[in-house]
């Protein structure tokens, strides 16, 4: 495997970067404008639209020709194989809220799969990086290794979702019923905080459904790297989103597996 | 009013102690026993106990007089008004889970009203105190006063409750349901976190059920003192626990209690 350690470098500059953009705006009054025309409350803050673009300002320096994929400003082609997939604030409702467990998400895909991951947590001063087939911690100039808990069992298992009633179809529902009536203990509201709780050992499993490609791929390099497992419901790549699910072990993965893949969407 | 300033300040110095046991054992395999007999999981860790014992050895070292009411080694009662309030980690499952939106509670009743109350997340680096009728956050040396958001309504309140399985019977099942259909938005999974919210103006509306009066009284001082209402479903004082909510203004209160009272338990 080549490494892309250089990148992962580059990418938690960009991380940097996004930090002076939505730190600022966190837990101030920020204009929040509702993107959605239906019902849905899909809040996008000043700070989410102007830390993408001084990413993409830095991409396009000095990888020019690499391409950008991005929650708010959408897809920018390369002439490359590599394509950064951008999400600046992931968790828009945590940080309405006030709460610190949104994350900036930066992934690098080289066509094959995602190879650098990045997740920068600003308020609290966390980053999670994952580059090929290791990850690691920083938090106030410490790093560390990142490695999953040895749960190897659903009933053993701290299992994670960001809500309920986000599992929409009756298959999904039924998904939801079983993993959270067969844990240990469930959790929500975490995000992609979630993924990288996986990485560092807090929480086992994640699963969630209605994914975008940017919400997920920065995280599959960090769970992967810990020794997490990381797949969609039918045990497929998870880049492109949709019904994911992440498990501390291939044992737990394998598992949750057979529960998931008789009501997988199909593709 | 009299003040109670030194006894904030004094509560302070007891969240400085509880941080010594708690902090190193977070995001570390600390050894969780299962104090519930039955299938309820509720866990209690060895930083839990310990931090309960060294704020209770400072109590009782400068305020011999003071009685005291803990989470983990009961009621101690003492020969003057005063009692203290405690709950040294208050979202044990988030603790475990390695999410940092635990806290030490720390309140101080007179006899008649909690009137200090401090949150303190050590591994945050934050800090929420109440006293009398004023609140500060504290982090990183620098003290901001609190203040709730100017919401009132429900239709335009984020609304937080741990999670939604805890509302037990019907008619609190009922009552969750009105809050999260009519509420802007809902988030799950703060425990005491999201009644500081409040109090800082990131989240509006708070409604739990089955608490005790430790998981309450610290977080008293700190909404009102923010200018937000907190009372049990009934209007009357929160101290005792039990269905509690916490409202960013007055008129929002009375919305919610206007859905609410019809659906309290009886005392």
């Amino acid at each position: 495997m080549t490494t892309h350690a250089s990148f992962a470098a580059f990418a938690e500059t960009l991380a940097d970067a996004a930090r002076e953009k939505t730190l600022p705006h966190f837990r101030k009054n920020v204009a929040v404008q509702n993107k959605a025309a239906g019902a849905e409350f899909d809040p996008v803050t000043l700070a989410d639209q102007e830390s993408e673009l001084a990413i993409r300002k830095l991409i396009n320096e000095h990888h020019p020709d690499h391409g950008i994929l991005g929650e708010e400003h959408g897809f920018e082609k390369g002439t490359s194989d590599y394509t950064w997939v951008l999400d600046p604030i992931d968790g828009t409702r945590a940080f309405i809220s006030g709460i610190p467990l949104w994350g900036t998400l930066i992934a690098l895909h080289n066509g094959e799969m995602p190879v650098v991951g990045v997740m920068d947590q600003p308020y609290i001063g966390e980053r999670f990086v994952g580059v090929d087939d290791t990850a690691y911690f920083s938090r106030a100039g410490e790093r560390t290794q990142l490695k999953t808990r040895p749960c190897e069992s659903l009933k053993d298992a701290i299992f994670s979702t960001t809500a309920p009633e986000l599992f929409y179809s009756a298959a999904e529902k039924e998904a939801f019923s079983m993993l959270h009536g067969s844990a240990r203990l469930t959790r929500f509201g975490c995000d992609c905080y979630a993924y990288c709780l996986v990485a560092a050992g807090g929480i086992d499993l994640v699963a969630e459904v209605g994914l975008k490609p940017y919400d997920i791929q920065a995280l599959i390099p960090i769970v992967t790297g810990a020794g997490g497992v990381i797949t969609d419901w039918q045990g497929g790549p998870a880049d492109d989103g949709g019904q994911v699910v992440a498990a501390a072990t291939p044992a737990l993965h394998a598992e949750v597996l057979s529960i998931l893949k008789p009501l997988a969407a199909s593709h």
